[in-house]
């Protein structure tokens, strides 16, 4: 059963300024806890239907943390779906610590005010997809550990590090490295025609406003995926995590063909 | 001033029936009514502040149909959105009919049971921008007039037909035209080798399950998008409006090569 304290305490973290007091977020549904519990993630705790919790391999419950066994109307009650699962789970936020050394040598993505939920979850599951392991976000982008965010990666979190800073400063030591900066622009060469690195930065602008003036200087490599029509009404852009898939891709592209995966 | 019965009937257009009956669906924002006006479609009606209206180039009032000045509040009472814009319109139903004629020679998509609106509006947006025109649905796809689904087009509802048939049979059909059929499948090869064509019908599966069984038979050519640890929990598929966005550059990418655009 579920106390009404800790009913409450699962709610406010809804809040940002509640996860970062208590360092816990929250993922929901039955694939997304077992895929947690599968990779040995230690779980604060669990609450769960009788069902979710009897489905679930023996070994995976040591690190559920604390088991709550609870009806479908208590999920409901805490659920930010409108039809809940049969599970949920509280996870410790990783004190992760940005690494900049690692930077120059490999592929990441910087994205510059991404507001969406929506949008930064699926940047964050292409991420994951495309072997892209760190994501740096400005500091006014969503919460990564947004209830909607944490759901649209679909468990994809798991296999990316995402950090909050100064973009303009993180983009400068960049630049002091010679790292390149790949930013979209509709004045950029056509990424079918780029001779791409396995080393950079993707730089992601916002929805609306795409790359901030701030941040332009620092792009060293324009690039643009061609489109029919571009700049016509209803053509005027792609979403950014649409944009980011394909980008991604195109990386991809390259080490597949330089390694023969 | 909204009368009563306007506002009524706005609201019921949020239902697929009402829609079918009415032949009219809904569009919201300044952006996407202003970018209807501009393609000179004929609205049926609109309804938006006075600051909208006055922007508005006079060229574009004769396409506005029946236009009623409304305050914040009463396009609040209307309005799908949290946060609404200045301007909603009502528009017709196209009286599109699929011409399957045209099949053989192009480029197009077929959506197999994608139930998610925003994933359908986006990948809409996508086909617009790669210049991929039509869009077959399968009867149980979410409906196009979906007020989600317009909203996420962001206007390239403009440049797609769309149209919703037995996909069981057009596929059929298509087989008999020896029409190439590209479905997205684990066991398919590498998108970066294949001699892509531009032509052929390019399938896509429900956003949980994939291509359903009884489509799968009719995949002439199985492709699959590489990734890094594909298969590990977090990482077993890519949300399909991404994998569109990938697959239709891909095939972007053979049409700039050969034409060298």
């Amino acid at each position: 059963m579920l106390s009404k304290n800790k009913a409450k305490f699962i709610i406010s973290l809804q809040k940002k300024k509640t996860r970062d007091e208590e360092r816990l977020y929250v993922i929901e549904g039955d694939k997304i806890v077992g895929e947690f519990l599968a990779a040995k993630i230690r779980l604060h705790s669990v609450v769960a239907r009788p069902e979710f919790l009897k489905s679930l391999h023996s070994d995976y419950l040591s690190y559920a943390g604390e088991i709550t066994e609870v009806s479908f109307d208590e999920l409901r009650q805490i659920s930010t779906l409108k039809t809940p699962h049969n599970a949920l789970a509280l996870v410790p936020i990783p004190e992760t610590c940005m690494n900049t050394d690692n930077i120059p040598g490999s592929l990441c993505a910087a994205l510059d005010f991404v507001q969406d939920p929506g949008n930064l979850g699926t940047i964050i599951r292409a991420a994951a997809w495309f072997g892209i392991k760190n994501i740096i976000c400005s500091e006014n982008c969503v919460d990564v550990y947004n209830p909607k965010v944490i759901q649209s990666t679909m468990g994809a979190i798991l296999h990316v590090n995402v950090f909050y800073c100064d973009l303009k400063e993180f983009l400068a030591r960049a630049g002091e490295r010679n790292v390149p900066v790949y930013g979209t622009m509709l004045e950029g060469r056509s990424i079918y025609k780029y001779d791409l690195d396995n080393r950079g930065i993707i730089l992601l602008g916002n929805e609306s406003k795409g790359i901030s003036d701030e941040l332009k200087p620092f792009i060293t490599e324009k690039i643009k995926i061609p489109g029919i029509n571009t700049g016509t009404p209803g053509i005027e852009s792609l979403n950014v995590s649409m944009a980011a898939s394909v980008v991604f891709s195109e990386f991809m592209r390259r080490r597949v063909n330089k390694s023969e995966l």
